[in-house]
């Protein structure tokens, strides 16, 4: 079991973010963000989780994201699967491919529309437990709680995974400056451990580094609350020094112009170090994350862990595999210290290094929060591109 | 057939570029970037013409690139396949795939180490000839010959290619400088077309405005020759403005920093229309491209192609899809203008916008660029880190 | 006197920094930083104040930075004029050239070797006492204790120029993170007006809207404690994002590179308008400034003054003189919004926009920071460069 | 004289640009650029003068630039000093600094309204004339025709400079793809010496390493022809990578937000190095060019030229006044290697590398570029300020 693994000290490495790259193979639409592929393309999703198998996690995540049926439905979003369908089905895949090597399976809950839309707790917790119905029929081997931006909501989702005697994560969306209601990295981390989770810490939203810096402000507050947990982080595969409390959300470039932004792999075995080194010790990714970025992080760790994932006959360690390359200057960048040193151009000279992130300064409570069933409509739309214009 | 299509004035979308895209999967090795994967992880190989197919592509390549013995044994490379076997297992997939939708397959082939290292004009042509016994037993549409840096050796592939009788497209992979002789793009097409190619044009090396360009260069030479062609471009999907006559190759990042280089699909769009009003028709990828890349010259050319690719059902022309989203100023970027005019940030406040190529000035002829069957030692790697770290 | 018109609530604008001016033109040596062109080019000095006067300063500083007698021996620089014949001088310049107009004389001092060589209080407010006694021989309008790393050092100084019984202002060089002892920008503040500061404020070692940061910050110190003081800000004219405690010194660009980081006329006028919504009245300029950018502060803030400098008539408001351009495309530029909204590009494509800031982590006390007559010899560089290379 | 110097194959160091200098200063309005301040404000531009010969310049070349009378009346530009009165302080002002050392003085014509507004040969030559006619009653040293975009008028005034019998020089302000009628640079030398001319070259509008190459041109042309010169560059100290064919004028930046684009100290010796390499002799400075700029030209030639400028005393070479410096980390920057290998940072994050130029398309005979002595009205501004955003 991961407490087993991670209580021995052992490294348990994660997988990336499914939304991220199955949206730039065809699968999933940005906007929404719900993983009906699962159902609708199993193939597809299937593929993903053997790269990350192939890469080095120890983890297959099922693939149920915003997968609740509040959601599923939320803006138009017309499906022709259910909730549980959905659920199901990712629950499978995930078992399928795990058993070709011997990851474990996590099944994952996230924040939903209805917290924000001020629904009760008892609401919210409800939604919760229709999906966890599903992984505990199919025998998941541990919880997640993911993708939280109040600590509130994601301490009702751990009381609620906790009471299936399954391990339970829980990571927040969140940076150094805290939830969405201003609650601190340390005093978030306490509340979760205190609801019942076993292992703490953040996903998605920000930048390996920060990430990082944000965890380690977790075990800080854990510590000095006299508490113990483990500790995880999957952060995002793009550079964000630019964000402020929301994170990428709020980057003029999310989502569809991040590119320039993403993590070479020298970079993610940067971030494995110095994860590693804060004392971390579930290490993954989120959004952005490709398989081989995975394979960057457990080639970094391959000593700490005994072992080199299987992808990695495909690479060699700090790029190798140029010695064979016909063009003797490649060749010549077949090293560690080269890489190592190397700043990337962006290529782009009319493009700037930073941004200035949006937000409109409103969260949970808000009226400009409040979901719906419908689509947005043209009326609804036209003076929020007139508000984001005046902006800029 | 593709000539027909191309003849009625139609389009046809090409796929992107598998080495690259399978490197990240890890499934292809960055160095030797031979295709074995075809034969050894055929599911992998599948499941990407797939993803292309659902974009838009009209063409599957087989998987072949590189697939002559004597890469595939260069250098120390040590496959369990053979070329035979990789070519046909290579052919399959692309047919089992072109024949989910209604697109055609290409056969192709590329420039040869041993044309690098002065082998005569007999042994190249046999190398390609070994190559396409396999195409036509397994009766590929039509043959492409692709990524050559020298239009001689291009020339002799094409000559081999138009002895079967199949249509034949003809790419190299230059710039407007010309190939790594110094003969003009205008030149190097008129060669081409009279060595019997019924398509030119270029792939991989080069950004895609810098390939629309050189291919504007060589139909300008073809028309003033008063011959007659049909153009392609298959460009890199990196943002290369810094590049000298040997492209991306001299970049210090190739291959494993091309990260902030990498185009986003607003971008791809730019490309699609400029190629098309450059009376370019076949309009495809290279390294760097991925299925929505893509997808988003086939949303580009949705008009003039009368449908839309069965992936945007998962995007909505200019990102639609973020109608759903339940942030207000994420909604608000649910429009064209917004997305046509951004300029997206590097993240990298430390890096540079652009990079001073590497390139020893060395081609075809050169004691350095001799190819051979072992492995590169580290007695012959040490003066070529020492030559390197000198030019920085 | 300055008082008074601080106290009536009118804008005081200050110089801009001598030694980089001047540095430029040629009458200053990097390094030591000392104002011998007082003594030795008197008409190079004149012609200074008198830009700035024709800018709009109404304070003409005397030109007395680092021109105590510890510092003018420092580390072998070897002077022909005592500190006392160019304090002398720089009265005399400072006082013809404000009769020119109705500007103020101030007499500055400013942090001394000595401090930072651990030597006593008497003897480093005796090093004070001797620049001051030529002050008021001179009869300066007011006194500055400006450029202090460290609170206590300038405590000391606030007090040899309080008992002069003239109006005392005093600025550290200092950052949102305080002193270099880590005393915070409110508690310094507190001290700085407890020991007798009229004004106080910060200036040099960071750009402009840090500057006003920090001194909001000590304005918020100043009321919490229930004390009152007028405040000033004397910022670089350099943007300095990029930089830790210790301010620009510590960038790499440090002091000959810096031209990249040169605020615009327009980013001027945006600092003196954000300084004067933050109350602070006495605003000026320190390294980098050159007198346009005094004339931008003047230009913004011309209607709170109820006047435009002299030098406006060789400008215009908003660079309105370009509606006399050849070109109607230049013409086009003649007018704010253009200015406000472009982001000027720095022409270097293959420079990062931020550095990583160098500093040893030492600060007074440490051996490193102990001062001496003697010139740096050959041997004490060396560890010096290599312990520098090892950092990059 | 400067031909026997040149003859003799010595380095001739020119002045930088008054213009911008002196906008800075408040002396110079940026739009009409005319030079009263040599009538009006004679200490200013005395101060300048000898500011560059200090640092080196061999050349005071005398403050009337655009003083012709058409240009001092364009465009509602009302002055108080007729064309004559200006050129002749101009004079007694550069002959008074030349004595003080044992620099030359020319005297420099520039391009007219007139010959923009298509006024005839004679109409035009006879604008020159005048000028010249104060030139050789206060007897300067040698003539310089520079500033022209269109060489057909610069040979009128080299035509009209050689009669006098002084030395002529001249210098157009075009780039590698010629002047504003598309004569390329080779052809226009050819010209230009052919009208006259002994020395021949280039002057502002492009960063100094394009009007190296720019010259290099125009030497290989002169020589081509069997023509003899000597040659000169007086560029820009701002970098231009991103310009067309007009130069600076079209960026975006020009004239007030140039500051990023500043040349460093070791850039310009970079600079000096180069010019000198490709035979250029007499290498000077135009817009932007401070005189620490000069020193360092003059830093780079001092073994070539045997001399260091007298400024030099007060720099040391490759910034050895460091090691006086009282922080270790900065004196560990006294050395040629670290400044060569610097790559300045903008601090500018939100700020591109580059920009688009603008630039309509129109040249001399355009009804758009006909000049008139009236000031531009709020009509005429109207549509160019529409023209302009809709370009952006």
């Amino acid at each position: 079991g991961v407490l087993e693994r991670l209580g021995a000290g052992e490294v348990v490495i994660g997988d990336g973010g499914f939304v991220f790259a199955l949206e730039k193979r065809g699968y999933v639409k940005a906007g929404p963000w719900t993983p009906e592929a699962a159902a609708e393309h199993p193939e597809a999703v299937r593929q993903l989780h053997r790269e990350f198998l192939r890469a080095g996690s120890n983890v297959m995540q099922t693939f149920t994201f915003y997968a609740s049926d509040d959601k599923l439905e939320n803006r138009g979003n017309k499906l022709t699967f259910t909730g549980q369908q959905i659920n199901e089905a990712a629950c499978d895949l995930a078992r399928e491919v795990a058993n070709e090597g011997d990851a474990l399976v996590a099944g994952g809950v996230s924040q939903t529309p209805s917290y924000l839309s001020c629904k009760s707790e008892d609401e919210v917790k409800k939604i919760f437990k229709k999906q966890i119905d599903v992984f505990i029929q199919k025998n998941v081997d541990f919880l997640i709680a993911e993708y939280f931006e109040h600590v509130e909501e994601a301490e009702w989702a751990v009381q609620v995974l906790k009471a299936t005697g399954k391990p339970v994560a829980a990571t927040l969306c969140i940076g150094p400056e805290g939830d969405m209601h201003g609650v601190t990295p340390g005093e978030c981390a306490v509340r979760l451990v205190k609801a019942g989770a076993d292992i703490v810490g953040v996903n998605c939203h920000f930048d390996p580094m920060t990430c990082v810096k944000t965890v380690a402000m977790m075990k800080a507050g854990v510590e000095k609350a006299g508490l113990k947990a483990h500790y995880m982080t999957q952060p995002l595969a793009y550079h964000t020094p630019d964000c402020s409390c929301q994170g990428f959300i709020d980057l003029p470039e999310f989502p569809f112009a991040l590119e320039p932004r993403i993590l070479t792999r020298w970079e993610m075995q940067h971030y494995a170090r110095e994860a590693y080194k804060a004392g971390i010790r579930y290490i993954g990714g989120c959004c952005g994350f490709e398989p081989y970025h995975i394979r960057a992080v457990a080639e970094e760790l391959a000593t700490e862990r005994g072992i080199l994932p299987e992808a990695s006959e495909k690479h060699g360690m700090w790029g190798s595999g140029l010695e064979m390359h016909t063009k003797p200057w490649v060749r010549a960048r077949a090293r560690r210290d080269y890489w190592e040193r190397l700043k990337p151009a962006s290529g782009r000279p009319l493009c700037p290094s930073m941004s200035t992130p949006d937000g409109w300064g409103v969260t949970k409570g808000h009226a400009e929060l409040m979901q719906q069933k419908e689509a947005t409509t043209a009326e609804q739309l036209r003076p929020l591109f007139q508000k984001a214009d005046c902006k800029h």
